[in-house]
């Protein structure tokens, strides 16, 4: 197994990143932070002539990373009740992907991989942070990806997710799910 | 009721936008299109010293014109099952102005305002898009924001949406509470 | 086409029914309801040595009549925020005639018919009736039914669904729908 | 702290009822099982002169043993991705309880007490089960009821349950919130 996590926070050291590092500690892990590179929108132009805009910068570098690992983990603060615009943006910009002669395999590639969310909220999150676990169930199904599992933790304060010992518990679960395979 | 549309997507003309005109015809709207311009993601500083970052972009010129009107009315293609990252990294941003002493009262002006989702989507939106409206309904929630209504359209290519005779009906019924009040 | 028309409801002409009848005006139907028969609890005896237990009850013959359709319309009333119980307990029961001898084609015959829901609520159902929606489509992808399409109505006391112009509009379109095939 | 498990299943030593007393072990609590009860359909009489109807059978006792606690465990199977028929039936008569003069403060009782959701399910219950969740929040909301936490297990088999190891963690944090108060 060759594991991705692809950060979607944007402040080092916050809860979402400590719950992530506790599930994949003594793991080898490819770590991503979107966060440290330039992804920018996606511009529509599926249904022009000239097709998929490049838009030069470092999201086609970042997916040919993610796109030598078997086993991806996304790892997102939940910010305002689903994951973070940074996150988003690079997601949205599959769609160039699926259609860009350099990635002719794209969606093929991605539907043998497995997937893992972890996500921690401020808010109610393991209530109010579903509708976004559905929409990761959503995306995880266009591409064939399989959804292995998802973590919320709930944290606001820097250092808060320590004390969520069931969010912590179920981080150790999907470590020796991740150390096994 | 003075009345603020903004526009997520990244396509002219696109499906969105369409029947989001039609709701307003007729009706004084100002039109932001967000993708006309530069709204960074936000970077969360809220537990530092610091505090607020400036981003110095045009975020907050914009949300200057949002305060100005009583009625807001959310239009964004469903990219992803979910809000574009455009439109995401907007809402994101309210994080910060919350926090902004330059914006003192934001979320109480933001909780004198009444909200509309319209959004157009390809893959059976009327189901997979029902989690992003639970999230536009918790984000409403949290500001004070009433949700009074949302149009689900569905379409792919160009100009799809004139073949959804409900999504069109639902528009023109949205028109008339616009124009009533 | 074939349809039948399942109500769950338990007021006569209550708003879900009048809403329904409103979709399949002029449209020959069969018409069950769910209220007027005996339909107990299920009692889950799956893992026992006896397998399905008969209850005794008219469920068989009911079950009989919906699989002569090849269209079915579940019409039920929501009462806090999902299907009434009379209908809960009708599709609970389906887990039995899975595995009972005198259906050895159940799920297969099931999985040939497309499926609609009708539903009327009085608090803010078109936001809080949709987890309901999310269950009737995990229970007809179960089945392989097809879930052609659903009409949520506002309505508390009774007429109040006359109201509803766009639940009204929804349930004219259904109706040509019906009509066509 | 006062507590009442009312159980929804309909199987003897199921895995939700095993999941339930390995959270409550130790702890003082009544059980109420719904299935060893007969508990009919609301009908639907709110708009009628003549009111509630009363229906003779063993709902009102059972309400009148769950307002002598001040918390709430609701422990059911996940029955076709929702609560089973057997718990919705009670819940629904909620309804009737609401405007009966027999106790005329039954929505101010309920609205003082904690509430908390186990549920055990077979077909991905982690994602599948979650609109049940969502629906519990709107039952607890309008009730006034404090939605505490919930636990969703996996199982299938009896006995499943015991590989569940985050359900049987998160059974043994609730259990110790349940022994503190």
């Amino acid at each position: 197994m060759s594991i991705a996590v692809i950060y979607g926070g944007t402040r080092p050291h916050g809860n979402t990143e400590t719950l992530t590092k506790h599930a994949t500690q003594g793991v080898e892990v490819e770590e991503i932070y979107l966060n440290n590179h330039n992804i920018l929108p996606i511009i529509d132009m599926r249904h022009d002539v000239e097709g998929v805009q490049n838009r030069n910068d470092d999201y086609n570098a970042i997916i040919e990373r993610v796109l030598q690992h078997d086993t991806l983990i996304f790892a997102t603060p939940i910010y305002w009740y689903s994951m973070s615009g940074t996150m988003k943006n690079f997601i949205d910009r599959w769609s160039h992907s699926i259609r860009d002669n350099n990635f002719p395999d794209f969606k093929a590639d991605m539907s043998n991989k497995k997937a893992y969310v972890i996500a921690v909220g401020g808010d109610n999150p393991s209530i109010k942070g579903l509708p976004m676990i559905e929409q990761f169930k959503y995306i995880f199904e266009f591409m064939g990806l399989e959804f292995k599992g998802y973590v919320i933790g709930k944290g606001n304060q820097p250092g808060d997710i320590h004390a969520d010992k069931v969010a912590l518990f179920q981080a150790e679960a999907l470590r020796e799910e991740l150390r096994v395979k």
